[in-house]
């Protein structure tokens, strides 16, 4: 065993997930001898290990304070880039960098990195589900699928489902010559939330604006609730789903924008600025979305905003379905947790269902951890 | 990239689940460019690789007459470490042996080849299912979580549930300082089917016995019915999972015959040495199986055969258990699908579900060639 096993990490984002991540890393006896945090850097100010004072977190207190103490300012991502090269160079490590931001701006930079040769995991999904020509320059330069490189790699399983074995399976069942042929799944959690409450199978009885409100007040959604009823959330992961999958190479949305997106925001509240008065002008829309499940029960289903990718019929959307009361995402679905359905050559029959919490600082940061050792277990 | 890139690849057990992973490793580029099939072996002959002769399948016909006609009679296992072991020096990578058997002789022989350096990768549950004492053996030698480390590596993912991510949640669960308080599930196949038929959320109607006789004609259950009735197979499984929970060191079965298994075999039958006798007299009993549905309907339940490893209270059992109809087991499951409940302190509120098909010869053989690929990922 060398002495400089294991490999560095640099953690841009230090909110609830960085903090879960930093926590995961120092908390558990095996990660915290493979995985050596080396940076940490939030919008203000950037923590550097160095040679003659090297980091070594023990509490998740310690962190904090050095990081806000630090004497450097957020450095430039070309300027950490350099740091980290030098970290690498002295300690003969490989480093890995985790953006647990949700900024565009880091992630257009996820080229330079990997072409510094530094490897990127991530839960943020805006490379993957962003322009494709983004997407087509980490492929190009990610050495995941390169046999006998020492490349630069890129983990992204926190980007769909958190910490939910999606991506991985994904990954595997197309390895090893499995044909997809749908994947169809709820990938929202607050809409799971919001359908699981509204439309039950006995009916429901809650309005809509109701549950909507509800869900507001206690943080299961977005400030403004448009940002999760718009579908756009579904429609990233869509993308991030599809570009997976080799059969829909032709048929690739060019970005998540281009995902046909049902959004359950009303025409007339397309445009509220103020998440407190689209709240308050939700109740004028109960009827409409009322009748919707009405329909859906006097037909023995209910509602659900999934998120589907037909790859036989080349269509990928995400839209408000209805399903049969005995069908999982009917029946066996519950809270705001996620359920994705592979349906593959192989699992012809019944799918591949993975179900569970597909949001929240732990289950994410997990995700980034997993793949953290994975990327130790090839470059430590 | 190294001309020496990928791994090598020797197949004990050529039947339909070797079958199908020498199917996949020659019909996948991707596959056949890192993963070097480089000996097959079976019951009466062995097949190798030579400089002079490599290796080279493109069709599932080749390979099973060049194996029948090969002048070598099928080596013993410390010959065909020899063998391997030049093979790996000729060819300069890493060779891996995948055990495609369910031979107890194959799996106390893992100890021998994890010395001589070469991966282990199997569906056989034997191993890790058997005697502690090989079972730290097979631990000791292998090197998946050292880092730095270029020693072989043990993968085991369809020794539970088949191609199904169960192995690898709980790994990456565990790996990530997650605590598991319990995992439940439905982990045979058979007995998954039997039960569907047999006890449904609108009661069932009917016979068990009848249930049992179709599912041996169609090939559902192991040629004597006991062999799965038994619970022995879900007990293996239960050691298997349990093993890989820290928080069990304490209480860990010494092997799968240490598991409180309740047998669905009635008394009487117990030792019925034929299948066909076994479910001439089955009907005898139909009565008793039929008032355990009725007590369990009547309560709004579901019988379902299942695995439970309860860590909280160190217990871990294959035990006939009740359900009520709306729970995931009852309401979700359909067909001979596995299901399989990880609880733990992050998925506290509701469990980490896995679902589909648990057993069958392509779902075994894609867990296989994925864990194949992860050694190609880490040595190749």
């Amino acid at each position: 065993m060398s002495t400089a096993s294991g490999i560095n990490v640099a953690i841009i984002g230090v909110g609830l997930v960085g903090s879960s991540v930093i926590s995961q890393l120092t908390s558990v006896s095996t990660l915290s001898s493979r995985l050596h945090i080396v940076a940490l850097q939030n919008s203000k100010k950037t923590l550097l290990s160095t040679a003659s004072s090297p980091l070594s977190f023990s509490s998740s207190s310690d962190w904090k304070a050095l990081l806000s103490n630090s004497p450097t300012s957020a450095l430039a991502l070309p300027d950490l880039v350099l740091e980290l090269q030098k970290i690498t160079k002295d300690t003969g490590r490989h480093t890995a960098v985790v953006d647990n931001t949700s900024d565009e701006k880091v992630a257009a930079f996820y080229p330079e990195f990997l072409r510094a040769g530094l490897s990127v995991v991530t839960p943020n999904k805006k490379a993957f589900s962003g322009p494709i020509e983004l997407y087509n320059a980490i492929v190009e330069r990610k050495s995941n699928d390169k046999a006998g490189s020492s490349g630069p790699l890129v983990y992204q399983e926190s980007t769909v489902g958190a910490g939910l074995p999606i991506i991985s399976t994904l990954n595997d069942l197309v390895g090893t010559g499995d044909q997809i042929t749908k994947i169809e799944g709820v990938f929202s959690g607050t809409l799971s939330y919001i359908f699981n409450e509204f439309s039950t199978p006995t009916g429901g009885n809650k309005k809509f604006s109701e549950i909507v409100k509800f869900a507001k007040e206690n943080g299961y959604t977005e400030p403004h609730p448009n940002d999760d009823l718009s579908g756009s959330d579904v429609a990233r992961k869509l993308a991030i789903l599809s570009r997976l999958i080799p059969e829909l190479k032709q048929a690739l949305p060019k970005g998540y924008l281009s995902v046909p997106t049902h959004s359950l925001t009303p025409a007339p509240l397309a445009d509220v600025a103020s998440g407190e008065e689209y709240v308050e002008r939700l109740p004028e829309f109960d009827a409409d979305y009322h009748g919707l499940n009405k329909e859906a029960f006097d037909q023995g289903c209910v509602l659900r905003y999934v998120g589907v990718i037909d790859v036989q019929k080349g269509e990928i959307k995400a839209s408000l379905e209805t399903y049969d009361k005995a069908h999982p995402f009917a029946s066996s679905l519950s809270g705001s947790d996620n359920i994705v359905a592979f349906h593959t050559k192989r699992y012809s029959q019944r799918p591949l269902l993975v179900q569970g919490a597909g949001a929240g600082a732990e289950v994410t940061a997990m995700g980034v951890v997993a793949d953290l050792t994975k990327i130790a277990e090839r470059r430590g």
